[in-house]
């Protein structure tokens, strides 16, 4: 089971500028930063209601974020959905005919194991899966 | 105040397609079906807790939705923020120096009062502001 929209992830050149920016926008600060050595990125959050909006800025050019905004620029990079199980939802999906980008979860921001689905299979959107660690 | 993610607007070829394909990613049915003439889209709603999955195909070549496919393909469209008083936050949005799409509140789909932000201005992200009609 899908269950909520945890996060969507924005990629931004800047996150300095982005969270004051955001900051504007959402009327409210973000709660805490983070960096994600694996994927070489720094993140910023900020929560409304039950989703969070996660700011995502590259710390090398060799990132996933680097590489998106070289291509696509500056904008939304992905939906997080959370799940409950997600072992269980990765070969329901897989079972339905999606691609996944890792065969087994990784860890994530926000102490989350994670995986994506292969944007070519779902309408060019990049999926996360997230399943909170506790 | 931005209260919660309404929905997350997703620009897709064919509706009939997209609506089994996030069928399949969500398992759960769209709910929904809705026309929107002013905007030359018809689209199609999935509900996951408190966010709505808006699919949206264009039913003209002059509609934002096919320019923005014809551009960028398949994806992500906008990021709807709910709003409890669309005049005030679009006030203060303005005076904080964002560039509205509309200067005054337009019918959208699910009869809510919408207004755009210019992309410009919010990191590539084209953000709506909504408020339900009651």
């Amino acid at each position: 089971m899908l269950t909520n929209v945890e996060h969507i992830g924005i990629a931004v050149r800047s996150l300095t500028q982005s969270n004051e920016l955001f900051q504007k926008l959402l009327n409210v600060a973000p709660y805490k930063a983070e960096a994600v050595e694996s994927e070489n990125v720094t993140t910023s959050f900020f929560r409304v209601n039950q989703t969070k909006i996660e700011l995502l800025e590259a710390t090398d050019p060799s990132s996933p974020i680097a590489k998106f905004i070289e291509k696509k620029g500056e904008g939304i990079h992905h939906i997080a959905f959370e799940v409950d199980d997600i072992l269980a939802e990765m070969e329901r999906l897989r079972n339905e005919g999606f691609t996944l980008l890792n065969e087994n979860p990784k860890l994530g921001a926000d102490n989350k194991l994670v995986c994506f689905l292969h944007p070519k299979g779902t309408n060019g959107v990049l999926i996360e899966l997230c399943q909170d660690r506790g």
